[in-house]
């Protein structure tokens, strides 16, 4: 994690559908990885072709990176919520600008980002210690995800967050640069 | 447009699939939209819904953003490369960092943003201005386009950006503000 980065950071994929939501799951899941986030949680349909690409993209770029499947999302916001365990952030078109939101959420005790498909529960809504919208215009709950996450949790330590790497891109202004460490 | 923002600024989205991009496309132009652009190409499969989507949006959400299909991107970026009008800047998981190139773009000219899908031909990286990612991890071409933006540009005068709209979301802590100014 970066500086000032939760001591562990969950991004909570509620609703997701199998077929429609197949390849913005799968984005989603990859920009918390990439953005600092320790875990990604599938709530919806099971599907275990989302995790399979997580887990495979984590196996070869690195990182702890871990994804499992949720059951009842509600029971577990709901559980969490009561105990204070962790800071719920409910990333929605509707709730208040991140620009002036993301200085005061708490870094010092792990949170729980949920990011909604279509329909979110409006008890998620009171759950959540804050709702917080990456602009109310209609976009993409992955485009959301990353400027959310780059604003609060501002530039990784890419370095050791993606330990145990396979493969590396490094930053190039012309062609790729790539460092490939298997040893197969 | 925000401050500093070039006088015209187009999203290019390479090598669309019609069923396999689907709603990364559909995601990718209302993030461009949202984020700042006055226009967003389309280029690979003739895709008609992807349009509409976006027109919808905007009809229904403001301002002037615009939509079309280009047959040949690889010429357009080469008349443009050739005659400097633009400057183009193209998203790749294997350019230099964001944090450090997008002081240096320039926005005293129109601006072309390229985004790939899969196999971006070489070339693009040769006719480009900048070659730019936004970390150098596998994560999604939506969260590196909104996070671009967002850095380049800078906060928007979304007033000014969403003129016209018959829906307004006004940002809210606990629920939905919706104002509908629909006088059908």
């Amino acid at each position: 994690m970066g500086r000032n980065a939760p001591s562990r950071l969950s991004v909570l994929r509620l609703g997701h559908r199998r077929d429609r939501d197949k390849r913005i799951t799968s984005h989603l899941g990859l920009t918390a990885r990439a953005f600092g986030a320790d875990e990604v949680v599938l709530a919806g349909d099971r599907d275990p072709s989302a995790l399979e690409t997580w887990n495979s993209v984590t196996e070869r770029f690195g990182g702890n990176f871990e994804s499992r499947f949720e059951e009842s999302p509600l029971s577990w916001l709901r559980r969490i919520s009561k105990s204070g365990e962790a800071t719920i952030v409910h990333l929605t078109m509707y709730g208040e600008a991140w620009r002036d939101a993301t200085p005061s959420i708490p870094t010092d005790k792990p949170a729980v980002v949920v990011v909604g498909g279509t329909k979110v529960p409006s008890e998620v809504f009171h759950l959540s210690d804050y709702n917080i919208s990456v602009g109310n215009q209609p976009h993409s709950e992955v485009a959301a995800l990353a400027v959310f996450l780059d604003s609060w949790l501002g530039p990784l330590d890419s370095k050791s967050m993606f330990e145990g790497a396979q493969i590396k891109v490094l930053p190039s202004a012309r062609g790729k640069v790539v460092i490939n460490d298997d040893e197969e």
